[in-house]
């Protein structure tokens, strides 16, 4: 096959995807059509990987009591986190969803496997957090994908991610990288949740880039 | 404006994308049109963060001094990674090409800000290394959008994290998350160097997924 060339009609529409893509909250209920979720991990497995090692392990939660679970893990883990603040930033911080686990009809929980076999070590000897920085990007291409067929993730971080271990009975040298809710969004906006409840502004080039 | 619908031509040309992507280590020497770092950096600042915290901070190496240290430290961490080999998978590794960094045009080191006021902590209490991963989102994100436009990228991570702040005298708090080249290719393929070479095949799904 000859390689590809890319139109820049292509162009705008990645550059619409990147800015429609959004952490996703608010879900309805309706489930994946059948074969959907298959054909999104397809495409996550199509990310780089140190050495080509691809340790992305793929947990897909079908047990309601399992769901039940994990939602209540993260519920708790919430309260704990909101006591690190005060006033009114502890009231904004009260005031925003964090998570659509019990909207959203799929919880996926996503591992790194932390010394496969596979890529025999290439590569990660001085970054051996390269193996989890490959599960990253899977998880951000599944994310793309899925944004590009109306399907939105939502990225829950507030987990101790030994205890999401525990709960799906997966082995211990796979380190949780991301529990993830999939669904067709609520809504949909081109501005991060964050920035409309005025949590968190956008940075501008000046914060973030540097010349040596 | 109205919420994208993304058409199934659009899906095809991602699925390409990411088929096409690639890890550079070949490039061509010619430097990049004006502006096109710049371009690629806008679209890397569209990634999702944990708490919207951007603690992205991208460092583009104009200096030949530190260009060279870069391909100097480089290698002898190379050399240093390859004494675990033996026999013939030390033949094989010795004749893997790791790195374009000599003859790539840009080295952009990647660093992720440790505790960034940005955010206000949100997120990022029972795993701070979301920070670093969303870094590493922001990388991937720059390098679809350069593949569409016909630019290479290689991420070099056999470096030693700690000597890369030195020579690029950044503040101790940043943390090195990827050592990057970018350039136009010397060559185009749809599957990954490490495959084509026969360092590592590609897994099937049962390796990578499972149900709970």
């Amino acid at each position: 096959m000859n390689s590809p060339v890319f139109l820049p009609e292509f162009a705008e529409g990645l550059d619409t995807l990147l800015t429609w893509r959004r952490d996703v909250r608010h879900f309805q209920t309706v489930p994946l059509p059948n074969g959907a979720l298959d054909h999104l991990l397809d495409r996550a497995c199509l990310a780089p990987s140190v050495g080509n090692s691809q340790p992305w392990r793929f947990v897909r939660v079908l047990s309601a009591a399992r769901r039940a679970a994990i939602i209540g893990h993260v519920e708790a883990e919430n309260q704990q986190a909101a006591s690190i603040y005060r006033d009114e930033t502890r009231a904004a911080y009260d005031a925003l969803k964090l998570h659509g686990l019990r909207e959203a009809p799929e919880h996926l929980a996503v591992f790194c496997e932390l010394d496969p076999a596979a890529g025999r070590g290439l590569g990660r000897q001085t970054m051996p957090e390269t193996l989890a920085y490959s599960v990253v990007i899977a998880v951000h291409t599944l994310w793309l994908a899925a944004r590009t067929i109306g399907i939105g993730v939502g990225w829950v971080s507030i987990v101790d991610p030994a205890a999401i271990n525990r709960l799906l009975d997966v082995p211990e040298d796979w380190r949780l990288v991301a529990l993830l809710c999939l669904g067709y969004p609520a809504e949909e906006s081109e501005t991060p949740e964050l920035v409309r409840r005025r949590w968190q502004d956008r940075l501008h080039a000046g914060q973030t880039r540097f010349v040596r």
